[in-house]
């Protein structure tokens, strides 16, 4: 099912308008080329609205914050869903900063968000609960399935918890994905590809579980071709591998 | 003649001042290194006229736009008219928003432009011409050859249509490049690079046409190797075998 | 004795918060978690002085300065001071233009910086030479002692001057280390993650000289490593390997 909709996906070429952190911008249109999707970078408030009206999916990525990128994305949010076009937060670092946190209230208090994706520390954030969050990275939590049921609740959307075990909840529900591979940690920005991907996904046709489902599925599983490729050693030789992998399955998909 | 003007080039070492995107600074940057040229990136308005008289090449690329890169722009333009600093634009989704049409508008009124580099999409909008486009990529047009006469005619300048061929339009003539590699569609930013490319050609002695064609010819020259190397299976391994074809010239070169 | 530090690095993860230029910010934050640090990066001045007071180190680096950015690094930098966390300074062009070495002359009489980082025109610049310098990239000089001590007697600080051998002054005494690769002047950004590594050094316990000398001959003996290895043929190349050599050291350590 997840080759029909890459297929699905690469025949539609779906444009996906990125607001996004400056550390990984060309990491996540590599990676949206690679899949087959088509980026679109734009952080100016003067356009943010007619891009995402334009668009296919939009991606709301807080990881390095301004307050004129909180405006575009206020802008881009509400076009977005007034287009119908679906929309993806990537609460990065929420944790760490009052101003992040505030952020990210305004952009949920203001914008129908269909996915939050995040990890452990940043979901369980916006859960309410007490967390020991030290920047933008995090460790395992024990208890994701109900993080994610939490925040799924909360704000009336999909949550999806990334880790080791991803878990989606959604409508009282819980997915999980284990597809995946420790290198992909090491790598600044994975988690905000990801979140590049499921706005991908998201933009096509389908039942809106079934195709996060494939996007972390299909995410996963390239990173593990990658990490077996033999002239991969490390985090800095898999990148180019996984890229790689990630249109390779479009072979595969065919 | 190609060799002999990569030789100069990488004896002057031009220093190519880019206010460019942000997606794309850190592969333009690693690509005009290794083409022997000296990048410097710059944005702030305070010190764009600076910079860019500093400089022996100056590229505006529009693709990542805001209110203070348009102003940064303009001073730098002017900056670089007065000095005999050689102007390339790259009208990046040019024909996506009426933002960046209007920051097209005000930096081709203001500022007097050498090369003029698009796809097909972005260079036929310059042309007053309808155009179906979606986001910053295009696909090929048939009219290319007259795209990028009028380009050139209407706005005094050379203008460089890429595609599979690759038309120059100048002082009503038509000139081609067949050198490329499809996998350079498939990285984000190698049309940006392209542009820091010929401005970096463009800084150099010789006659304007020539050096653009080598430029042109280098660039596909160097895509075709690296995309025949043993270890490169996509676009992800593409990029530094690229890096390094455009380096090992260096040696072929001498 | 560097292989334990490393190992202590590694455990305690420090945070090292990026206040940096947009060309190198990917690079610096996969270099940092290839050491083993945590980066975080962010330029906001609604939250800089936060980020910097949860960090265990900061980074100031100028290389596309803008006003807003100059005023998080002042933040940032007070917030540092207070909260004892060490501060390294990249003056990257600060010959270029006077809005660089005016931005260095604030950050500088406001901020206790521990470690002054950059290139000999660089420092030559900041020491009141006479220096022709074109750009961000610079050549040898022969007096990189004498430069290295004048900046650190000026600033009180210490002063790691780059180069085929870098040097390092510190309260009237010179420090030499040897390792290193050509190709690191071929990447973009290598001596901006460098600043960032010896940062990461700074945060740990230890003798503040033998740990910046430390993170100078790793730095050095991993970019000599990635160079021989069979796979690379140029700065393209170069750049995965590199990062996992960086990573390698890691099993090495163990």
């Amino acid at each position: 099912m997840t080759q029909t909709l890459i297929q699905q996906l690469r025949s539609e070429r779906p444009l996906i308008h990125n607001i996004t952190n400056a550390v990984v911008m060309n990491y996540t249109a590599n990676g949206l080329l690679a899949l087959g999707a088509s980026p679109i970078m734009s952080n100016a408030v003067q356009e943010a609205g007619d891009v995402a009206r334009l668009a296919d999916g939009l991606l709301l990525n807080i990881g390095t914050l301004n307050e004129h990128q909180v405006e575009a994305m206020l802008e881009a949010g509400k076009a977005a869903n007034e287009a119908g076009v679906p929309v993806v937060l990537d609460p990065v670092g929420v944790a760490a900063t009052s101003y992040r946190a505030e952020a990210c209230r305004k952009i949920l208090s203001t914008v129908n968000v269909d996915v939050i994706k995040g990890n452990a520390g940043e979901l369980a954030f916006l859960a309410g609960e007490k967390v020991e969050t030290k920047g933008v990275d995090s460790g395992e939590a024990s208890n994701t399935d109900e993080i994610a049921l939490k925040v799924s609740e909360l704000y009336e959307t999909m949550a999806v918890c990334t880790g080791k075990t991803d878990v989606i909840g959604y409508q009282g529900e819980v997915f999980n994905n284990d597809t995946g591979h420790q290198w992909l940690s090491k790598v600044t920005g994975s988690g905000c590809l990801l979140g590049a991907f499921l706005t991908a996904f998201l933009a096509i046709e389908g039942d809106r579980v079934g195709n996060v489902r494939a996007g972390l599925y299909h995410f996963g599983k390239a990173a593990e071709q990658a990490a077996s490729h033999p002239h991969v050693s490390g985090p800095g030789t898999f990148v180019p591998a996984f890229i790689d992998a990630l249109g390779a399955e479009e072979e595969a998909g065919r």
